[in-house]
């Protein structure tokens, strides 16, 4: 039986349908029955002509009816399979599980930046210049490269602060590592689907490069921070490394290891994929320069982002494409579009032109510096002989080394978190996850000089007392 | 020979150590030779200690010299292919080339927006509400699924308006189609690496399919929309339509269509992955559903994104996971990131929450339902019986079909383009590229009445005098 109710928020033609098509699908109103013509049923209802009219031709729309010229509406054939089909459970409650929280007091993660250091003020008027500079463009899908503007604004700041020598066309922006990854991958596939990673080294390289179905291979530091002569026998088509600043254990890669592995790639064809993730932070001396710009024309695909320095929220990375990688690219990426807002590209694009990314610079490197020193401090005051810092100097971790291992790497990190004390395993860093070592990342980039302090102090008593 | 430059503005240090490093790279200081000791180069240089205690470290910091105890610093031992390395060519001049830009007065792209109806002080106040409230947040990676908040919010919208039935569990938010996409490849790696396309249809999801390695099997639309005996026998483990607007025919996939599809997708475990990218945008009765709200608990994939309504500049889209692929998919992505900004996805988070995305939808079916009206008329007027138009009701845009084809696709295209006319081929929605069609498609979202008008005049003109 149908019913129309006046009272109900819901369209009249709307309700109609809605309970035609339920009787149409509930088996009630059986394949090629004749449904009443408009005018029965719009005086059966006491409504009008058009509020059936209306509902038949959504039920015609979409199929669950049909009609014969001069004979009127029937109900359409469907599959008998349709008893199977949940019906759409309106309204019905919804498990809102809580957003994951941290409810860590003191959090060593290593890639947490300083929360106040944002540059709120300064984004938000760029932000607003981008929306009004740009708003006949909202309505247009991107170059799949990203905005000009700001892949000159970043070429120019490769070339004076890396050393990285290239043109704006072979800049591709990113939405953070793992787009970058993505494509480098899509690029490869083509060649030999095996890839080396440094061990211990950054987790999401390995993963990435699974996903896509890569065998990685990872290689050990040996004598030379990287061992060359795994890496030559292991027929790897790309390897990927973090020369300026080696993630987890912080090492500058030689210029010595840098020829030969620049040597490697131009004997076998094999890509350097250079992670230049965090080395505008550098607190003595000045930033080491990029492996490419030793060899700009050669096999080395430069990867950076401002996850580090502005915000790993803001989800803005780069790749820099040799020239001769430039085709294959533009074979496999054509009919794509960009995948970062054309607002925070711009964005990004005046921040650095109008010289805030420089100021930023300075200015977050003196806070981290500061962090960086009030944390070797308190583990010099806290721990004594008991441990020893390695990798520090740079970026927004270091590694704490114990001298005797009390606990088992499970145990050590358990008894932090029992304190409020956040730690991610060292033994990620590993390829085989292998956690028998008696290393420890301190991150310091999230919490002020004084939290840095009681979270060593903290972190001593948990596993000393 | 070492010189120091007082006028130049880089610091004394990094001149000594540009200019060592240079020496060590050409070969000029032979490998193992000792350098100065910092008293002799600093008397030498007229300078002072420390700037030569500070170059050597950098040199030291990157391995160009390396130093034993009581002994000094002594030239490392390079590879000796040093030679074949370019140098880095400071200050060379950049070639830049022009940004790539439209100089057509009528684009017809089926994917342009309303210039004028982003929101766009909407969105500023909005987004300075996200930069205050989450200020604390920018220092940290973001769930890879999205923020929980935005992720209610569209699933509050999906179930209200497009009969789509999901927990914010299930949905991840995504940079556009082709992120969107690029997942669902990866999850389906595991099967056979076969998948099923509409013919014609998007070009895009060819595209990236076959970047992933698939083989991607056209369906022809048959005498249901979609020819499902030959799906059942392509022995594809997914499908990809486009249920409630076809692209590019228009057409509305029938009840009975959907339910068979359904039930193959039951049988065969085949995933179907259903892209519902602009069916808010239809101009007489309501929206079609979605066919996932047939059959929540089966095996669909639903994809939306607020690139037809809102801006494809902004790249945000979303996936609506089965609750049985979520294991898998976060067995792949643990460890992964947001690739979407955080303060983006709060500006839209908001937007839904205050209303705006409802008022603005119906602002702009409005907007659209003009220039579609507009369009239709102006092709009745020019073209009369030599044309008839297909698709239309919905979207943003419609198919025309000629009725004598007076030039092939390449030579229609070329003669509107010298009009200042902008079409896209047709043919870019087969899979086997076919051009012998006499079909064009028209959008109609970039240009007003009177510009549609006038480029359809043009578009005469330039077929038939």
């Amino acid at each position: 039986m149908l019913l129309l109710d006046q009272k109900n928020p819901t369209q009249l033609y709307v309700q109609l349908y809605e309970q035609i098509k339920a009787q149409v699908l509930s088996g009630k109103r059986p394949s090629h029955s004749k449904l009443p013509s408009v005018r029965e049923l719009a005086t059966v209802l006491s409504t009008s002509r058009n509020t059936v009219e209306n509902a038949y031709q959504e039920l015609l729309a979409e199929g669950y009816i049909y009609t014969r010229p001069r004979s009127g509406f029937f109900v359409s054939n469907l599959d008998q399979e349709i008893g199977t089909l949940t019906p759409t459970p309106k309204g019905r409650p919804c498990t809102r599980l809580k957003e994951r929280s941290f409810s860590f007091r003191y959090d060593f993660h290593p890639a947490r930046l300083c929360p106040e250091c944002f540059p709120a003020a300064t984004w938000r008027k760029l932000f607003t210049e981008s929306l009004q500079e740009y708003s006949l463009h909202y309505g247009q899908y991107r170059d799949p490269q990203g905005e000009w503007r700001l892949r000159s604004g970043i070429r120019d700041y490769l070339e004076l602060s890396r050393g990285v020598i290239c043109d704006p066309e072979q800049i591709v922006i990113c939405s953070g590592l793992q787009q970058s990854l993505d494509i480098v991958a899509h690029m490869m596939g083509q060649h030999s689907k095996r890839v080396a990673v440094e061990d211990p080294g950054y987790y999401l390289p390995r993963k990435i490069f699974g996903n896509h179905s890569f065998e990685v291979i990872p290689i050990q530091p040996g004598n030379e921070g990287l061992d060359l002569e795994q890496l030559a026998s292991s027929n790897c088509s790309a390897i990927y490394v973090t020369p300026s600043h080696q993630f987890p254990t912080g090492h500058v890669m030689s210029i010595a290891t840098r020829l030969k592995l620049l040597s490697w790639s131009e004997k076998s064809g094999g890509i350097i994929l250079e992670d230049d993730y965090d080395s505008e932070l550098r607190y003595h001396g000045k930033p080491i320069p990029a492996l490419q710009g030793l060899h700009p024309q050669g096999n080395v695909i430069y990867m950076g982002s401002v996850s580090k320095v502005l915000s790993p929220a803001l989800r803005i990375s780069y790749l820099v494409l040799p020239s001769a990688l430039l085709d294959r690219y533009r074979m496999l990426y054509s009919g794509y579009f960009s995948t970062v807002s054309l607002l925070e590209q711009q964005t990004l694009a005046r921040f650095i032109e109008q010289g805030y990314w420089n100021r930023h610079l300075r200015r977050v490197r003196t806070t981290y510096k500061k962090k960086h020193d009030a944390l070797l401090l308190a583990v010099e005051r806290h721990f004594g002989e008991r441990a020893e810092v390695t990798g520090q100097g740079a970026g927004l971790h270091v590694v704490l080394g114990l001298a005797d291992q009390p606990y088992s790497e499970k145990e050590l990190i358990e008894r932090a978190a029992a304190k409020g004390i956040f730690l991610i395993p060292f033994s990620d860093c590993y390829a085989s996850g292998s956690s028998d070592s008696n290393y420890l990342l301190l991150g310091f980039g999230g919490m002020n000089p004084e939290q840095l302090e009681q979270g060593i102090e903290q972190l001593y008593r948990a596993w000393y007392t």
